[in-house]
C-alpha cells in the first residue's frame, strides 16, 4: 500500500446557514465555518452569490474558495431536457473536484442557504460524494420559518395539515392542492407570481394569503397578498397562509 | 401619571431551542439564554421538562424559574371539551402571571422545543399578549430536520409537495393524504403508532416510511418503519417518506 493511499479522506460538511441573518445561524454552522480551510459555494456566474454573503464574514481570511457556478438558472425552462443535461455535467464536475480535494485528506465546508436537505443544491453533490467520503449534515432554520416567524402568526395549531408548494408547479396543481391545505406554504415564486394568485383565488385562500419577501435579511417586507403590487416578487419569497386549527 | 405607570414594559422572548442538540441553537438563542434573568417554560407536573433540559447549561445561576405545568396532557382525550376548558384555565392562569411581571418592566425569556411558531404552546400565551407587551420570537431548527438530515435522505427534491401531518389525525384522514404525499412528515405519534402504520400500508408508502426517534438527541435511532417493532415509540418520534422528485 502506497502512502499516498494511506491518507485518511476529508470530511464533506454541509452546513445549513439559516435563512440569512447571521444570528440566526446555528452554533455549529457558525463554528464549522470558522474553521474552514477549504470552502465551496453555489452561485450564478458573475454574482458573489448568497450563500457566501451570508458566511463570509465567518470565514478565515485565508479559506481556500471554490465558487460553484451554475451554467443555467433561468436561461432554460425547467421542463427542457437541456436544463437537466447541463446541470448534470456540471454537478458531475464540481463532484470530480470535490472528490479529489476530499481523497486528499481536506476538509471541505459547503454553506447552503436554508436547510441542506430541504430543495437544496447540496444534495446533489451530497447523493454523488456520500458513499465516497465521510459526510455530515447541519440542519438550519428554514426560510420558511423565518417568514412565518416575520408573519407575527402561528403556521399550525392543533392537527393543522401543513402543505409545502413549489410555485413552479402547474396552476391545476397548485390550486388542488391549495384546495386541501390547512396551513400553506409557497415557495419559489419568483416569475410565477400571477399563477399562485390565480391558483390561491380559485381555492380560496385569497384573502388569507400573505407575502414574506427577504425573511430576516435587509429589506424584508410582510404584507397581506391583496395588498402586494402586481410586480415580479423577489425568487426567495414566500408566500403563506395560516392554519386555523384547535387552539383552547 | 404614577411612577408605576410610567415604567416601559419588559419583552416575552420565545426563543426556540430547536431539536434537542444544544449545538443545533442558534447564535441568538444561546444569547438570550445566556442573559436571561425570568424563564418560564412549560412542563409536565412532577417532571423536569424537555425545554429546560435543553436550556439549563446556558441559563444564568442565578436566573428565577416560573415553571408552567400542564394540568393535563394525556390523561384526557384532544376532543373531551374538558381537555380544551382545562387547558384555556391553565394558559389564563400563566398569562396573567407573566403580564404581572412583564408590565413591571421585566423581561421573560421562554425557552420553547423546536420553532416556537410550529405546533408550539408558545403560541398560546403569544396570542393572549402580543397586543399588550413587545413579544420577539427566535424561529429554529425543528425537530422534523434533525429527523431528515438523521435519515441520511434529503426530504424534497425539484417540485416535491411535502405535507406534513399529526397523527393524532383521524386513521381515514391520514390515509387521504398521504396518498397525496409526495414527500410526507408524520408528527406526535405516540400512541398512534398502530394507526400511522395502516394509513401508511393503505396509501401504500409503508415501505419507504422511516422511523426517526429522538432526532440529534441522546438515543437517537434511524430505522426502516418495518423494521422497528411493535411497539409504542416517544411522543417525540417521527415518522418519515422521502420525495423522490427531479434531480439531475
Amino acid at each position: 500500500m502506497s502512502a499516498a493511499q494511506s491518507v485518511k479522506p476529508g470530511t464533506l460538511h454541509g452546513v445549513g446557514l439559516g435563512p440569512g441573518d447571521p444570528d440566526l445561524m446555528t452554533v455549529r454552522a457558525r463554528r464549522l465555518l470558522e474553521g474552514a480551510r477549504h470552502v465551496a459555494y453555489f452561485r450564478k456566474a458573475g454574482r458573489k452569490g448568497h450563500a457566501l454573503t451570508i458566511a463570509e464574514d465567518f470565514l478565515p481570511k485565508d479559506a481556500i474558495h471554490f465558487p460553484m457556478e451554475y451554467p443555467v438558472t433561468t436561461e432554460i425552462p425547467l421542463g427542457d431536457p437541456r436544463y437537466n443535461e447541463a446541470l448534470s455535467e456540471f454537478y458531475a464536475q464540481v463532484t470530480m473536484h470535490l472528490r479529489a480535494l476530499l481523497i486528499s485528506g481536506e476538509d471541505v465546508v459547503v454553506p447552503c442557504e436554508g436547510d441542506p436537505f430541504f430543495y437544496g443544491s447540496f444534495m446533489h453533490i451530497y447523493e454523488r460524494l456520500k458513499d465516497v467520503v465521510p459526510v455530515e449534515v447541519t440542519p438550519a432554520v428554514t426560510g420558511m420559518s423565518a417568514a412565518w416567524t416575520a408573519s407575527g402568526h402561528p403556521i399550525t395549531w392543533g392537527d393543522d395539515v401543513l402543505t409545502v408548494l413549489m410555485a413552479t408547479l402547474p396552476e391545476e396543481v397548485l390550486t388542488a392542492r391549495m384546495r386541501d391545505a390547512d396551513a400553506l406554504v409557497v415557495m419559489k415564486i419568483g416569475r410565477n407570481m400571477a399563477k399562485v394568485r390565480t391558483a390561491l383565488r380559485a381555492a380560496g385562500l385569497y384573502d388569507r394569503a400573505w407575502l414574506v419577501e427577504y425573511a430576516s435579511q435587509e429589506g424584508q417586507t410582510v404584507q397581506r397578498l391583496r395588498d402586494a403590487g402586481e410586480g415580479i416578487t423577489p425568487y426567495f419569497s414566500i408566500v403563506l397562509v395560516h392554519g386555523q386549527g384547535r387552539r383552547p
